[in-house]
């Protein structure tokens, strides 16, 4: 592999030194992949003499590797003829999403600098919501008609390949009108004889989706299926497009991250989530805040419940120190169980019809090391403030809370699958507060119990 | 899409009247991806059942789409003869998989039972680490010898995909004793006059990763360059095998588990993640406990901390209900800020560059958020305990503590990144227990200094 340290060293000397065929000659030995690493580490003013240095056919290439940060960025510090030119040399679908993340108006601006054919392209592909099968697809697709023969077709995919820059995964074949009817795939052109028409070879139970489906069913399809890419079609069963492995890979990127960042109980669904990262600071504040204020709702009740027993408190206010411990133990040991269940329930490791079976592991493990630890904790306890019966009381608060804590962290996951909310949003606030409720209930429970012999 | 409950149903019903003829056209009409999804939903012995009804080359077919433990689960059902035709009819590198996942003395069977080419090089694939791109790669590679003509080459592919299933993505050059000189696009067949030596077109620039290379390196690769397969070579830079898109896939998916797994404080460095759900009790108990130790440390010292002001605390029992709500704040918009910055760091959306603005953006939503849950539980305590004292002094803890929460969430991953530690394993649990502590203390702290008006 390349050492890019060392590269990027190099590079910012060549920029210093403005030795302009240098750098022509490092960027032409990289690989677009690598430029984009670099460019990454390189400052705005450095980004666009790199840029400007390239040939436009490999400044378009190359900005299919960049960030949408840097595309926007570089886009409006070019000179904007060039700047619409390397537009004209990339694939439809990578134009509309750097178009749909400048202004409307600057947008607009490259949009009419288009030849008039492909701006209506890509104003259709813009006019499809940014997370839909058709805001995701690229509308460049090599399609045959089905009256064509074998050899045809391998005549126009010659040609087809020499002069455009399309991928070329599958072959689509349509009738006149354009409406879906086929696929064939390139080993079916190399071994079927050349006079037989696409139309008896073509695959015609084909896997498609709608421009309208989610993107997430777009990828889910081409995972399902193991496929490389999925026809998108219309309401008339017209081909549109094609998303793409690559494109499928970011979705579950995005998907993955909007999983992740749920779990921890910020709200992907009302801001975007490059929004929370960079977007106004509001709208940061927007999708954090509404979870807190429920584990709010949920603390006060801790509280409530913690000042219900505010006699045994005041009798013995020593108690109140094991507090964070318990809550600790029993928030870490439950997360541990949803995560482990909400990853599970996700990925398909888990599924509704293990519920009990899982429930019951679950409950093992939990009791397990709740033992252990309140085993664990009663000893540190006694030794520490040489009163055996705190240890046992708080040794057992700590088992029965950490073996709540798993289970209430298995069943819940669970439950919300079962009536159809998505595990991930609701699961780590809503959990944590209510092992906070149930573990201090035990606890104060236990204590109040046992104070004669506390005193 | 296909409704899959009903076809589960209709399938049951098949198998109940034992109706082989109807069962045979049912799985005919459906895709194995979907067969598989309905085969989860089947008992064992139904699931033996439908497999037997299929011709061997679907079953093998059928056999890749199904999950491990299923496949395991049917060929230890299966007559050992079936099972053995089967295996010889799937790629090498799923057979590689299927015999990893069975008990050594059952996979040994397997092996001297197949042809000895075929079992050697399934060896070779098994002797590989499991989570090495050797580990992960496909032996069956198409590759030509960097003297063969274009025309040559189609001829040779044209027989090739007659005769074997081998995914066709790339075509890889090699010389007469195995070593990688370059690769062809099939784009580049169709384009290029049939006298051409393929070592004239090849691109010999090409990426490649080593055997012994980790499967995550391999991954990454096809994602970094945007490319279908990436060829494995050994020490002699002799060609072994390629990984392709959809073992990627699988890799980020793996990976991505790890990741939200040990965000929660569960080890899967030193317990494999199938293990931790489906393994021996015990395997998830040391998956687990590691960090629920760190824990236990840390909330210790919180006890310590709370301890030390047991003055205060016998002065003015009340003041410890609020300990949970200030715990149970301060640590959720603590973990949604590490949550933010490890996967942004994962993703590449946030870098080590970025630090200090990202800490200068989460302090300033810190400080937003936690001065309105301040003001608010300033008069939601006001209200309840008709004490402005207790509100005022509440409230500023949980400005104060949701603020510090933030600022440590942000930076601590940042500083793990920075001296080489993975933000995502050491985090949470640590993060989480640093917060306790020092809310404790601010709380504590503030309390004490104004219990001269609170009591």
């Amino acid at each position: 592999m390349l050492n890019l340290e060392n590269t990027i060293e190099r590079f910012k000397d060549l920029l210093t030194q403005n030795d302009e065929q240098l750098l022509k000659e490092e960027l032409n030995n990289l690989h677009y992949a690598d430029i984009a690493e670099i460019f990454e580490a390189l400052t705005e003013e450095e980004r666009l003499k790199s840029f400007n240095v390239l040939p436009e056919d490999d400044a378009a290439e190359l900005l299919e590797f960049l960030s949408p940060q840097i595309q926007v960025e570089i886009l409006s510090d070019l000179d904007e003829e060039k700047a619409s030119r390397i537009i004209l040399k990339m694939p439809h679908d990578s134009v509309a999403d750097v178009l749909g993340d400048l202004d409307d108006s600057d947008s607009e601006n490259y949009l009419n600098k288009l030849p008039e054919r492909i701006s209506n392209q890509i104003r259709e592909l813009l006019s499809y919501p940014e997370d839909s099968a058709g805001g995701i697809m690229n509308s460049d697709v090599i399609t045959v008609d089905k009256d064509m023969t074998v050899d045809e077709v391998v005549s126009f995919l010659r040609i087809k390949a020499e002069t455009d820059k399309v991928e070329l995964l599958y072959v689509y074949v349509t009738d006149k009108s354009g409406h879906l009817l086929g696929v064939l795939s390139l080993r079916s052109l190399f071994t079927t004889p050349p006079y037989v028409k696409v139309e008896d070879i073509m695959i015609k139970d084909l896997v498609k989706v709608h421009v309208d489906d989610d993107q997430e069913i777009a990828a889910e399809t081409l995972s399902k299926y193991g496929i490389l890419a999925v026809p998108v079609v219309d309401h008339y069963g017209k081909l549109k497009g094609i998303v793409t492995w690559d494109d499928a890979q970011d979705v579950v990127e995005e998907e993955t991250t909007e999983e992740i960042l749920q779990s921890s109980g910020i709200a992907t669904d009302v801001v975007d989530e490059d929004e929370i990262l960079q977007g106004p600071l509001l709208m940061a504040v927007r999708a954090r805040t509404p979870w807190l204020l429920i584990t709010l709702v949920g603390e006060f009740i801790a509280v409530t419940v913690a000042k219900y027993y505010h006699i045994t408190l005041e009798a013995l206010p020593l108690i109140a120190i094991f507090m964070p411990l318990l809550a600790g133990l029993g928030g870490n040991i439950g997360t541990q169980s949803i995560t482990l269940m909400v990853r599970g329930l996700s990925t398909g490791q888990v599924t509704l019809s293990d519920a009990l079976k899982q429930i019951w592991r679950e409950m093992r493990v939990g009791i397990l090391i709740g033992a252990a630890f309140g085993i664990l904790v009663m000893f540190i306890t006694w030794g520490w403030q040489h009163n055996i019966t705190l240890g046992i009381v708080v040794g057992s608060a700590m088992a029965l809370n950490m073996s709540l804590a798993t289970v209430i962290g298995t069943v819940t996951p669970f439950m919300l699958k079962r009536i159809n909310i998505d595990p991930a949003i609701a699961s780590g606030p809503v959990i944590a507060t209510t092992i906070d409720v149930l573990g201090l209930a035990v606890y104060f429970s236990l204590v109040t119990f046992s104070l004669k012999w506390l005193i």
